[in-house]
């Protein structure tokens, strides 16, 4: 199920696949952060919200995953229905069976599937062969969902994610990728500090800038973190060796030094900015322990939040705003 | 729970065991592809279906699987239970622990337990140490929930089996092994082509002509895949070199290159006939790509109706015909 | 959220860490076992009792488990939840994060984590960095969840506990800790034989004698299994060779050979005692079959109820007493 991106004009998300954030339009953003806020306050309130009795996610782990595996099965069990591990060892996509062939058995069986892979052609390989909803659980391309928990975060921090500052600095990679597309569409400036050779990809840069200019958005690209983080309302950075990155630790060590978040680099971004961090963290590495365990960080505020965007888009994607009804706005 | 052939008269399926579909009588296959028709539809009018209500399945997967594990994960959570997998390696089944001890525990704890084993005696063995029933995921002699939910796609192309020709070609192995008994049972002419040397078990053989004998169906050899195929309904093949013999793969891709089910084959069967196969498929082995993705291939059928015969049996064998009482007939 | 013991008046179980069963007291035991008895007799009599809608149990394992793994599933099904394995080789606890911050993500989305860890230290460290209950499903200390099993067969069998004697024979290791501390907790006597090197730790003698003290309770070391059992109500062993101990069995055989339980030793403790293993058991080493199998043998009812006391800790600790008011007493 091959998406395009709407625009501001949404035609509703029951039925798409969200295999990047610009796979959505504004609307769309706006659509999952409110039903994951009404999500997040039925829970609280321990009021029952079976929204998918009896529905089915297939989850697909080519790489190890803690936050993506219990979140997606814990939000499953939340609204009723059950999660399975498609277990990649067994299923060994590409190897066992062809990648269009396991999506044209899947769609028989489940309500949607979400697959975290080394390589982005094969979710959409999965999302051309397949009628039932993709979801991108980390690529080597994007972190769409990831980025929906920091919208999220940042939005109960700020009231507001038009005309916030976010800084990103690090890797420019999946996660910086998303950031600039979902911080585009929500209206806000992002400030991307990176070392040279590790700048974002060009076309994502001009994608992300493309849909900004109709958000009053920005997108800016810095070579220095001090730059990046200036006067921001939130910094945010990654590990700087992503996993299958593992032989390159010791260049990447070096390079990134420049990059750590620590007090002093917190001390030039705005007085109430916030630190954010995707997780896992590796302290004295890309974060200090005193930022990361500061005043400052909402990391865990983040990695909850990932339970409440993604059940509120496995709402919308298998059942449709309109399965959102019951529930008290 | 030793289960012994009822033959056509039968004392209902609770309790029992599947091991084989010899296990069966022809009124238990009736049964099963009733009770599946019928929960097939439930599920597409969307009608709620929870028949086995906090019953849990364990499942326990020596070798590899995606259509097996993730249609028994999925039909248990619509019919309102949980599967659980019971990792084989951390079981180590007759390692770790005995397989009478393994039964005498999970008997304690699961409603059924289904499990893919190397070694058909393992099935055995847990069958003959647990009250609770033993179903076969494939084994090294069957693969019965197969070709249940075969028989069912035949019947929905053709409305009746009895007196219906299928044809397999290829590897007289597990697969085959339940197609001639599937075949025996329910009055179907089945007519197996292989290389020398790989044809079926001659004991399995015997005993589907015996089942045969009583349905007005027929079990035929054939040396020769265009022998087999010959005006038959249904042509089937599966993998040349199963799970656990990969160091035999150049000896058997040569043995079975002219039973390569491909266009010209096809051709020889009715002008009807239906192209079969259990998944995953070699494209280019086994199967071209023009009979795997042409307008004669129900290969997705089939792996859909793995969900919906498994869902009937594992209500038949936990709690019985009685249990579908609620269900719209 | 660490615990203290709190001696035999209870403050109830909401909220609290198991840790270790000196985490509870006395009234705390007599909880766990009332509501496993309950929990028992409701699903023996198929009535529904979904005491945990929705709610989710993370767990942890570093080592295999057949036992634990599987009453943990089966159980949060039985109560309307789901448990999510964690998947200990994904989340890499300690190396690709720290345990602490394991620890804040967990209890942002789950309601409880049961961990089986090589460690008690990490056990403890999950707690001190968790709101939300930490369960030690074995550790090289521990195995709390096997001894109030262990507790409720013999009550089951004996009506009562206090002043029974429970002998146990072999490795002074996790297994015979936490049987000290539920010995001393319930008022029984318990007496240990090993061997020279294997007795049990000197701190945990000391403080199960101390709780001892206070419930009529004795504990008692001997060298020899045929002191220990004598006279015994109940004659309990367990693995020689523990897992992670590979290495040692030559010498470990050698040096328990003395400690099997066989029909001879078995002649020595009362004429109608019991004989228990927390399973697996290596038949021919610390157990013969003619044990394991025999009239006296209950291993497999200690395996059932596993099952029944881990669903009582679970719907205590995540929801407590209250939460039982719906069951039939």
């Amino acid at each position: 199920m091959p998406s395009t991106n709407t625009g501001p004009a949404s035609r509703g998300l029951k039925g798409r696949d969200l295999l990047s954030l610009a796979d959505l339009g504004s609307a769309d953003v706006a659509s999952i952060l409110d039903a994951a806020e009404r999500l997040k306050r039925a829970q609280d309130a321990e009021l029952p919200h079976a929204l998918l009795p009896a529905r089915t996610l297939g989850m697909l782990f080519e790489k190890a995953s803690l936050r993506t595996r219990t979140t997606f099965v814990v939000g499953m069990a939340h609204l009723g229905g059950q999660a399975v591990d498609l277990m990649a060892e067994h299923t060994q996509m590409g190897v066992r069976e062809s990648v269009p062939d396991i999506a044209r058995n899947l769609e028989r069986w489940v309500d949607a599937v979400m697959a975290r892979v080394y390589d982005q052609n094969v979710l959409e390989e999965l999302a051309e062969n397949s009628r039932v909803p993709i979801i991108n659980g980390l690529s080597d391309r994007f972190h769409p969902c990831q980025v929906l928990a920091d919208l999220l975060t940042l939005r109960e921090r700020f009231g507001s994610l038009a005309g916030r500052t976010l800084a990103y600095v690090g890797d420019g990679f999946n996660v910086c990728h998303s950031l600039m597309l979902g911080s585009a569409l929500t209206g806000m400036h992002v400030r991307i500090g990176t070392p040279p050779g590790y700048e974002p990809d060009p076309d994502i840069v001009d994608q992300a800038r493309r849909i900004a200019g109709g958000s009053g958005g920005t997108v800016e690209l810095f070579s220095s973190a001090e730059a990046a983080v200036h006067e921001a309302d939130a910094v945010y950075t990654d590990s700087w060796v992503s996993m299958g990155l593992e032989e390159e630790r010791a260049e990447r060590v070096a390079a990134f030094a420049p990059f750590q978040v620590n007090a002093a680099l917190m001390a030039g971004a705005a007085p109430d900015a916030v630190f954010m961090h995707c997780l896992p963290a590796h302290r004295g590495e890309e974060v200090t322990d005193e930022v990361m365990d500061g005043p400052q960080s909402v990391v865990f505020d983040q990695a909850e939040n990932r339970l409440h965007v993604q059940k509120a888009l496995l709402v919308l994607l298998i059942r449709g705003e309109a399965a959102l009804q019951t529930l008290p706005s």
